[in-house]
């Protein structure tokens, strides 16, 4: 099968996040990078593509120019699919201006700055029909899939409480000038970063994990958010809490300053029948837990998973995948769809989850500077 | 060294939190029981004493009774200390008259009904100068006290967050008609629990491990409860936003309807420095995080723990104690405070943390019923 | 229900297993101390009988003394039942004389220094039909039982191996001269601790744990045994192959001697059907596996486990219980059986788990004196 | 950088190995897969070759073939390394060839089916100055090199004891005609397989694990090796005792019978000063151990660890990268030697590797066929 032509903007030289979007292009095996522009720096960009391997000529100085480069190339050389890893200020302007000429795109999440670009970016996707993965990662892990289908089947009875948390550690030392991780100190600048540091860039994820987990929308947030030292304008750390409909509450915990933490998202859905937890430090683990039954773990590569996590997860049970392996899992779905293959709803994050993902993330801000207050998440 | 002659009021037959009691005072060794109002039914209270091999002498009718009758008693056969196991609501009329009359006091928790009770329990408490030793059993773990102590060195640096969780699932299936456990049902209606259930019966636990560990006041609540189903009147889950301070915030999550939790209570304190974590159900091990170092687990019976934490643990390494050993720890420093011995402040939950925790349950209670707003814990 | 009378000879000041001893006792409830010889220096045995509140008359200078004044007690007042917490060498003469004289034991292991001692101690119990419990306390705890009752179901299918370990690390420091933990030198020393230190001391209850899982007989046994440091005369560290019959082999790995780890006993079974493992640090959990179901977690006081599990837990589920419930458990197990209740097999490791225990550890020994070849255990 | 070209001999359709090979030289980013013999059967090889992408003329029906044509082909075109992932049986005739003909090689294990085919080709690999990288997996986790290079240096004090464990339990499902998995049947026919199963197949992976990291040599083994059923010829199940030197001694024990158990390699080593532990299953956690201290747990992305470990993990802290990375580490270790960089000894493992192995197994069976006796490693 041909491999669909990508092109990437931004994940030049030193850039983590890029290079986690190729690795997991290439492991899902259906993409090959022809291009992009990888810098704003457009001599780094070169240097970038000359170790890559990728043609200079199709190393573009501009997103305009790419664009206007690859729409005259045969359709079979053409770059298809755009993948943009750039900063967060910039992921709407690239991802208007692709769509419109019609790139598929893949899309690092918080999706746009403001509700409006990001509702501006779904009517688009709509009217042009092109796939738009965003890349919350997390959903791309075998065991949080299996967790997905275990609640839509209704194993856990009613569901009566969900709880979400996301800590990491890592802007504590650069707050405190103990750190050496410089990368990233544009989180904290509102110019780059958007309204919000921890629920821009993390508390995002724990939202997105509870409504694809349950299939279950929030309904409204009530926050309380903390910068935590003085003279930083930005949110590192909140609480919010969260109401889904009658007699179903729950919390979203997040924080950017809890020292020693790596990467600590995990979730836990309470139901009148059964609940289920996950962690993401320990990805191949999902924890079933019953009034009147031993806990049970669920883990990949067993006949008792449904097929969607059984496809989520190539290796023989007890050889772990990790967290590229989510990512590639997501590619793979964008790819299906691309190609317009059948492909299982869940399989990669949409448009319309980076909508809601802005709504979480204006509601919560919105709750915290009107003084800690219900606002309704839409 | 002679014991101290112990009464239990409540806690008869198939009560398993006076069970527990008095397991721990044997286990510390430093009390004898020798009489009691062990049930309201008196003849089933005599029953119990028959089975125990206490005195049916000192079997007593009622408070009173005991009162009058053991005060008659010479010096050195008299009842010193009383256990007060009863459902909430007699807490402060029983602990009011016994102090009156001149004897100390171990008092299950929420130590009253109301915040004026409390304070006037503290009153008493002082005017008297009488023990009163409050069963915040988690307090009593080796590894609580050992966090207690580094972070009293101030080994974590500025706290920045602090989030502790309860979570049970017992009641769970109590409200859907599918558990076999009928004791404690009183705790779902006001007359008995008081105006909560959730946060008066664990959430408190979770306000006080707070306070126990890092020595900080909460300033101001802000809670969500929720009943969780048509019918109930008092909440059964609920989450309550904490303030310390400037910049330093935190959260207590707490249920009862986490169905398959078991007895989750959980603490976690984040500084600039360090952070530390711990949860009851794995009591013995306590991690330290930080951005520098490994992850460091304590353990209890090693040299590198402080003292309080030594002595709060008899068995050599790696031989697991539990919760009756937690349990006699607070036996055993209200017996040397009892006895006019040393003690390390914090060897037993005082009379003022059950103010600070009837404090803690009516701020949460009356932010819940006032709409969601910021109430100040006093 | 009256206390029995409980004597105890050693486990004076600093024994921290007479002071194990004597918690379990407290605990369970059944016992009363009374008196004993509870040190070898008189003035040392005296002052710890002080301490503890007993009355002097009946500490006595020697054993001889214990059983010729005892016996002259009243039937209402005597000493019935004796806990033997001597270092090994002295536990088989000591039993040897209380038996014949009438008296219930509890005796710490190893039972005796020789398999002829063992088999002599066996027969006197029969004659004399006494009760005597041998403190494996690690078959006291509510998992290990629930362990053993699911395997006597067959659910684990035909049994295909079997792997024990006990690793200690606490030997280590004393070796090297880093340590300060002096107590337990003697193990060292082949005249009080016999012929093994490794495998008398801790081995031997991996051996016991296997056998009292499985129900099944260790019929041979191939040991390498090493004793580390040049100049110790004893084994420290070793690996003992087993077999149980044709195609059922297994193996017990045990140590003193590696650093760090603290009191390390774990169990395996694999069964064709299914298998369990367990481990005494983390002694509320047991895990089972299958190929075919997600890993079950069994725990304490849950209507899932077996009623011999439930019987040995006393607290509601997530209230963790430890060793001294574990031991607790065993000694009320041997005061079901004093007072001529039923009780159930396995409540208490009896005379004949001793006579095991010393066959395994001549044979052990003898296998690796004779060059590692298969010895029976017989 | 141009990418290697890569071939692949066996790994077609269905074949698992083959895949994480493919996958592994993918996530590195240095090779490029240009052709091979993927099946015997020559349709399904072309099939294969049709479904990668891969250029039919260079899908051979025969490793003789693949050598004439890609030596005909210009030095920048030609196939510089083979992956060789066939059966055991066919990986020593295969490898010869290959090497004689100049490829360099990367090859599954087990290496060869006799030592001595080992030895010739470890002399033809000196001859011809070949790389020839052993894919023992697990030696390209992160945790396992900063576990090689804490010890070696000498953090542990004197090695006193290493235990090693290798169970799986899949091939139980099959020996009892309960399973699906069929793949692998080959294993248990000693034409395909060799002279083990279990020892062949995994028991020599935490054998190259022990040598690995700790750098010592295993001098002789004891083992007993258990069929576990009738009729089966090879082992599927066993224990080997080791001798490293005077005062040192371990274990390995391996089975694939152990129902339930999916993956569970371990490998504990202990020292006078300090041990470490570590697990397949979980390979981000490296637990230190030490009498005096609190135990510590590494993980990757953190500046405590050594460069190796660094460089074998590319995401920042708490984001799990799994068994495709581990083995994309080693061909990136293989990558650096082929291009002559440098690179860190360590980094792959080597034809010397695959000569110990084959004398390990062996050293095993000849053990275990001789009746447990001594045999040495050599």
């Amino acid at each position: 099968m041909n491999k669909l032509k990508l092109g990437m903007i931004g994940g030049g030289l030193g850039a983590f996040i890029g290079d986690a979007h190729r690795r997991a292009s290439r492991i899902c095996n259906d993409y090959e990078l022809v291009g992009g522009v990888f810098d704003v720096d457009y001599e780094k960009s070169k240097e970038f593509a000359r170790n890559e391997g990728i043609d200079l000529s199709r190393c573009y100085e501009s997103v305009d120019d790419l664009i206007k480069s690859e729409l005259q190339l045969p359709a079979g050389k053409r770059m298809e699919v755009v993948a943009i890893v750039t900063p967060n200020a910039l992921h709407y302007p690239f991802a208007k201006k692709l769509l419109t000429n019609g790139f598929h795109l893949v899309c690092e999440k918080p999706m746009t700055m403001t509700v409006e670009e990001a509702l501006d970016l779904e009517k688009l996707v709509a009217e042009k029909g092109l796939t738009f993965a965003l890349t919350h990662t997390y959903t791309g892990y075998p065991m949080v899939r299996q967790m997905r289908d275990i609640i839509a089947t209704g194993a856990l009875g009613t569901i009566q409480r969900i709880d979400a948390q996301y800590y990491q550690g890592w802007i504590n030392s650069i707050i405190h000038g103990t750190g050496s991780r410089i990368t990233g100190v544009w989180r904290l600048d509102p110019k780059h970063a958007g309204v919000s540091s921890c629920m821009g860039d993390i508390g995002v994820h724990a939202f997105n994990l509870i409504e694809y987990t349950t299939g279950l929308e929030v309904k409204e947030v009530l926050s309380d958010l903390n910068p935590v030292k003085e003279n930083i304008e930005l949110d590192l750390d909140g609480t919010v809490l969260l109401r889904f409909g009658k007699n179903l509450k729950g919390v979203i915990r997040a924080s950017q300053v809890c020292g020693g933490e790596e990467n600590c998202i995990t979730i836990a859905v309470y139901g009148s029948k059964a609940s289920l937890k996950w962690a993401q430090e320990d990805p191949n683990y999902l924890y079933m837990l019953s009034d009147s039954e031993p806990t049970k773990i669920f883990k990949p590569a067993h006949g008792y998973n449904d097929r969607f996590a059984e496809e989520s997860h190539t290796m023989p049970a007890g050889h772990p995948e990790g967290i590229y392996e989510a990512l590639a899992n997501i590619y793979k779905g964008a790819a299906k769809s691309i190609r317009g293959e059948s492909f299982i709803p869940g399989e990669f994050p949409t448009v319309h989850d980076g909508v809601r993902g802005m709504q979480f993330i204006h509601s919560v801000v919105k709750s915290n500077t009107d003084g800690n207050v219900w606002v309704k998440v839409e």
